[in-house]
């Protein structure tokens, strides 16, 4: 894959916030030639497809400044510094609905938009859900409502784009594989 | 889905490059206290699952400088100012791969990192290839290498991570969601 790589001749820090960075490179393209590339830095996170007893999802809905509006996601949260992505899928989990779980299963991890971000995101399967009294608490800037749907009603909520982000619906869609795949 | 809103106290435009904007925002949270959001905005994207008559999918191979690595997509590219999806979906499969489509069906629409940034990305289903002579060029700053893969062989990749990211990921999950309910 070598001959593709574009290589750094400038990079520059553009911007260090409280979640993400910007930075801009000079790169030298497989030609030759030169370009420019507008870099996020983001710490990664996991997002938990949590299913109850009776095989309901459990989702969050959440405000989303970026959409300005709120939607409605499976449980997620950035890594810590550091932080074993199964032990904050954990933790998250607990935080946002107040439920542990027996068995956790890592399903896939993706780059969400590698064009200009590296934010990579691990997605779980959480089952064995116990509801647990007094759970760890939100950040303070975070309020988030719960919901659970059954499979027939989370599709509902992508056609009405209430559900309406790559993870949630990659983790919709595999549900509705596995589904499919036992019927056979 | 009022009561989660967070109002806007200031917003401030830190950066605007060629492809994305980076944006500080004052907010005032659900509970009367003040947080600080940092959004990137992204024009939106298109993806296309293309199908050839024999039903392997085309892939790209392309160099990502936010991974510092090239790995193996379904052909994409951003939406130009005021381009209707499907228009974008035509232009950048033949630009990348140089074929043209009889079928273009939108298979879903989902945002691909709704914590901090508002790129929307149209995934595609385009069916009925053929390859065109002196098809459109790359921009200057593209690279890019085919393959076409059959179904097993990208499940394979996504195993090896060499197929990494959300739309791909998304792509090959519904093409083995079709096959199971066909076998059904």
């Amino acid at each position: 894959m070598s001959t593709l790589e574009e290589k750094t001749i400038h990079s520059e820090e553009i911007f260090s916030g409280k979640v993400i960075s910007l930075h801009l490179y000079d790169v030298e393209l497989p030609n030759g030639k030169q370009s420019k590339r507008e870099i996020i830095k983001h710490p990664g996170a996991v997002a938990i497809l949590a299913l109850t007893p009776e095989n309901k999802i459990i989702m969050v809905e959440q405000y989303r400044k970026a959409l300005e509006r709120a939607i409605v996601e499976i449980p997620a949260g950035k890594l810590e510094k550091g932080e074993d992505p199964s032990e904050c899928a954990l933790r998250e989990l607990e935080e946002e609905t107040g439920y542990v779980c027996e068995n956790l299963e890592l399903l896939t991890s993706f780059y969400t938009s590698p064009g200009f971000a590296d934010e990579l995101v691990y997605v779980y399967l959480a089952k064995g859900l116990t509801k647990k009294e007094n759970s760890r608490a939100l950040d303070e800037d975070e309020f988030v409502k719960l919901e659970e749907l059954t499979l027939s009603e989370a599709l509902q909520y992508i056609k009405e784009q209430k559900i309406y982000d790559a993870k949630t619906i990659y983790a919709v869609q595999y549900l509705q594989l596995q589904e499919a795949l036992n019927k056979k």
